[in-house]
């Protein structure tokens, strides 16, 4: 897959460009294999729901396990990476978003671009998100929605939250309180002006979202699973100045080394 | 409205049937004036969400409000709940569920009739809903999603819950901690055989939906609240035993006369 013109004039204008089935069938079960492998291992970087049972999250996988590592050089996502942030780029974050079945929680609406800023000093929202659905998306498991084109007012008001109930660590930009939410009054001008979008499709679907781009998504209470791969390409030229105390590695990759496009077949 | 054949033998088949726009955008006007009116007394029969703040439901409105006593009356609802039940009918339940903009809570998959037998001695499920949508309904603002023909399975295994959770009164049954909710295999087994609908729709427009038909439906983490009026028709062949304490007069009414139909201009 190559990336045109339009879609590229597109993804600058709303923040968001769908490229849906991109994975074949195949590629999506050797993926999901590898999700559930990783589950069932008790390693740093799995987060629970608040249930404590089921597996909220994983994250660092591209580390874990080939599958991973060979995707995140796959040409398809690294090129049209390259092209939308106009540099080389890097790994910076990789995770599993399970939202299960009867129990995925809510994600608060959000920017992610003020987590890698506030906790890891990047100096510019010069980053992007490639979401890659490993089951169907659909409208009752808890799709993403998007707020299209806010990426565009840089960063939003956040949300005033009670702090004693958000612990002032990792974990709390990972679960359902998250640290950095933002305001009703903000999310529901921004709405009145660009509307909410949920892309939906099968598995194999792939998102590309700008790094200040607001979203959020439901609990699902459907019985469908909707696991959704997020990897996370930040331009080599963006640098994190890592203040303080630096995230852990599986949060926040130390590897700055540009990434190469695979070539021949990639994932299996 | 008159209903066709088809309309009934589809409501017979599905458990539901959905008619988009039936209530002018002035009626609509009026009946959100008067829950707004509604929200703001501190009545018997209005619940609020976990926050303690926001109203979740009003229950018995239609004896607090000319315009709801009239629209239990309107002859497009009445006939047609008639030809459904094959009976005449008199009001059992009128509530409105606010699921206020971004903290509107869960309603967990259930049956209605299970609530209606086990509280109220309901002898059959011979009663049915009629959804009124105050607002528009659309796929974020935490649509009812029924999984059709569900209705036809009677009654179901119930949840295994922790009932030191669930407090024993009439309050557990209108709270995001249903007394009577459904386990997630059924769920499951239903819907992998018959699917999930979730009807959308302007407001004003108005959804009919069988005592049995298993439904639930996700918060509302979006700006749009969701205001839904749902009037319960019992056939005056199935007056309730009311066994042991009866539930508060605003949540099961005891006047059984059958309802009779209003001429001329309804509802304004």
């Amino acid at each position: 897959m190559e990336i045109t013109k339009e879609q590229i004039e597109d993804y600058r204008e709303t923040g968001l460009l769908f490229i849906p089935e991109l994975f074949s069938t195949k590629e999506v079960a050797e993926m999901q294999a590898a999700v559930e492998d990783l589950s069932k291992q008790d390693i740093p970087g799995r987060i629970l729901e608040k249930d404590k049972k089921t597996v909220r999250a994983l994250h660092g996988c591209h580390n874990n396990s080939e599958i991973f590592d060979s995707l995140i050089r796959h040409p398809s996502l690294l090129a049209s990476a390259c092209e939308m942030l106009n540099s080389d780029v890097y790994i910076y974050q990789f995770k599993v978003n399970l939202k299960a079945a009867f129990s995925g929680d809510v994600w608060p609406w959000h920017q992610d671009y003020v987590f890698w800023d506030e906790e890891d000093g990047m100096p510019s929202p010069k980053a992007l998100n490639v979401a890659v659905f490993l089951d169907e998306c659909n409208e009752f498991n808890g799709p993403m929605y998007f707020i299209p084109g806010s990426h565009q007012q840089s960063l939003i008001h956040l949300g005033q939250k009670d702090s004693s109930e958000i612990p002032n660590n990792w974990e709390s930009n990972v679960s359902a309180a998250l640290k950095y939410s933002l305001d009703n009054n903000t999310i529901a001008k921004l709405t009145h002006k660009k509307g909410i979008v949920a892309p939906k499709g099968p598995a194999g679907s792939v998102l590309f979202f700008h790094s200040n781009l607001v979203h959020g998504s439901a609990p699902n209470i459907s019985p469908y699973p909707r696991r959704l791969l997020i990897i996370t390409y930040n331009s080599i030229n963006n640098i994190p100045s890592f203040k303080g105390k630096p995230r852990p590695e599986f949060l926040v990759s130390r590897d700055h080394t540009p990434l190469k496009p695979l070539r021949g077949k990639v994932l299996i």
